[in-house]
């Protein structure tokens, strides 16, 4: 057994398994505090909310709390291993939750025979949460599945491998494309990948600029195309009407890679046929399309992000998902929208092209972060995203008319 | 606004909302930790877990992990509000699994259209927890929910209205009669209410050794007869083939009366129809079936408990549920069985027999507690509850054959 592996067992394993606990924030030692907390004291706010619905944001731990639910269909890269075996990943989801974010999170796996069956489940415990995180599920039953619960829910339910995904990648890729001195209306694009992230991050980008005609998107059987006839829905608004077929006719001339597919998929060689001054996102994780020593050592002239934190320029969700959630239930919004994501994109690059505080030079284990080729993105430990994101969100979900209280006095604390 | 009432609200209200929260039981602060604790560290307890599911048990905190489940349809004495009202309830209990017995606890509100969707809703999140405790679902929904529960989970499901409340009152009730020098086979036994509490308090002693034909229980309707044709199948099975018709007329020679219904439904004077040394078990909470003052002037030679934690023997779901969740987890028991039940409630007389410690006295804030006719059971404070109810639990688990592992060393550290 390797000794990472041996590492992380043990980590998960002991002194007592898993990662999250529940805890008691209220007095609950005496008679009299438990006569407070129980019965008979806990009749009056059950009366408040059954006499006002809202009265449960008062009362109860509802306003900060997110399930984070899966059915185990798409756990990680490492497939469809069943709801019980997504459990470490989503009880991690709910850690990240709250390291970086304050927010009470608790995972939820979730046997089921159909998608509907899945579905109402869902629906069924949503009163429960604040928000609601999905997460591992296949594609292409996670975008009905999503569709249909935002339409049930009236909390924010947001799956976070589709749209964190997007939204860090379009962080990224907006910087990078400013670096490189391209225009993302111009930019000619190559997706490796047509799985729920792939579908998310091209749709967030077409809507920060980039357009559907320049997009070629690639899945196992090549490019899709509009003389294709085994798409499904999804894939289909991607069928670009073209003569490529191969990943190579794709990169010819293209000017941006964003791989969501697996590993080293992306032979180097192919990197020259890419218009000058390229953009390769290659987000496959562990191993990611192509590695990095390999890319530049074929064109100095590219920008290369990963999914990976031992490589520059990292693209990873957790620069999103906590603080879009963070926001979204400060101001008790009832969905996440559009305008809340693109909200978020523009806060995290905002925060890439400000001097680095020397907190996060020290957890990066570097000496200097300036905005350019090796520092398009903001480091997962960086302290500003928190404040910054949220307030994002949270101002967009007021301006969008999805919020249903005002922004919570502390973000006007500086 | 009364001060008690002010006082409830405020400490469910601040400093932030809700009684429980969920926390970082893993060093998560550095990039090694996260990389521990989610990517790429997290995929090896999943392949573990997706190579044997028992590895579920042994990385994350699934068999510490207790829902406490309800949809709002009998919240408290207060009736059908719905899954929202019950919210501070489900939270309340979740706040003593942790409080008593170190159970992580979290609440579920349901939503549901049919019974058979309520079901299913809470069959495919069960793999979720180590245990479900059912509260506050109206009778006699609460017969088919939690018997199809058992059926479909491989987890411990526990309606704890129906028998925690029985444990509780089957402790007390032997030893009270064990006070008075009276057999439960021998005993008459009124029983006033027949929802879910009444219908398995009954159903326990008589596994306890009341004969069922010794029992007489009144619905709202009067006595429960072979002659009525208005029962449903859980109340019919309590129908006595006998003449009485009143509370009067069973409680005529009766040695124990047991209220699970309303305040003040017992008239003072009707004592005086009962056999000499009664029992009196008015459970109805906040108030009781009768005031204890006003029973103890008619008679001196009874027996009192109430629901109540501010009069002598108060029959209290607390001394029972924690524990028996914390005996059946500790052995990855299947089910909570009837040797269990029974085990419980051997462990709970048992102590209230023995010599008070002195914290338990200070808790109380009494001098002196010494088993008798005010001292038929322990007070929930009380320290021994928690290894020797656990212990017994987990003991009989093992015994019926429904244990998984083995009693875990500390129940042999003393």
């Amino acid at each position: 057994m390797s000794d990472f592996r041996e590492q992380a067992l043990r980590y998960h394993a002991e002194p007592r398994p898993g990662k999250i606990s529940i805890e008691i924030s209220k007095p609950a030692e005496t008679v009299t505090d438990l006569a407070l907390a129980y019965s008979p004291g806990v009749a009056e706010p059950v009366r408040e909310i059954a006499a006002d619905a809202d009265n449960v944001y008062k009362y109860t731990a509802k306003g900060n709390l997110v399930a984070v639910i899966s059915n185990g269909t798409a756990i990680l890269g490492l497939g469809n291993l069943g709801h019980l075996a997504s459990k470490p990943v989503m009880e991690g989801k709910a850690l990240l939750f709250k390291r970086f974010a304050n927010l009470d999170s608790i995972d939820i796996e979730v046997s089921h025979r159909t998608t509907e069956e899945f579905i109402t489940t869902v629906a069924n415990i949503a009163d429960t949460f604040g928000g609601i995180n999905l997460e591992d599920i296949k594609a292409p039953e996670c975008f009905e599945i999503e569709k249909e619960l935002i339409k049930r829910c009236n909390i924010p339910v947001f799956h976070d491998d589709q749209h964190g995904t997007a939204i860090v990648t379009a962080a990224g890729m907006l910087n990078a494309l400013e670096v490189q001195g391209k225009e993302i209306g111009q930019a000619i694009i190559v997706c490796m990948g047509a799985g729920a992230a792939a579908i998310a991050c091209m749709e967030l980008l077409i809507k920060c600029g980039a357009m559907r005609e320049h997009i070629y998107m690639l899945d196992t059987k090549g490019v899709i195309h509009t003389r294709r006839n085994d798409l499904n829905q999804y894939k289909q608004l991607f069928a670009n009407n073209t003569d490529k077929r191969t990943l190579e006719d794709a990169l010819t001339g293209a000017d941006v890679f964003v791989g969501v597919s697996g590993p080293d998929v992306l032979p180097p060689e192919a990197l020259t046929l890419m218009a000058p001054n390229p953009i390769i996102f290659a987000c496959s994780n562990p191993d990611p399309e192509i590695k990095p020593a390999l890319a530049h050592a074929v064109r100095e002239d590219l920008i290369m992000a990963t999914g990976r934190s031992d490589y520059p320029n990292q693209v990873n969700n957790v620069l999103c998902f906590p603080f879009i959630f963070r926001g979204a239930l400060d101001v008790r919004a009832s969905v996440i929208n559009d305008a809340m994501k693109l909200a978020a994109v523009e806060a995290i690059r905002a925060i890439a092209k400000e001097p680095v505080p020397q907190a996060v030079l020290d957890a990066a284990k570097v000496d200097k972060l300036a905005f350019g080729k090796s520092y398009i993105i903001p480091k997962p430990m960086d302290a500003r995203l928190l404040p910054r994101v949220a307030r994002a969100v949270a101002e967009a979900a007021v301006a969008s008319g999805v919020a249903r209280i005002a922004m919570p006095d502390r973000y006007f604390q500086d």
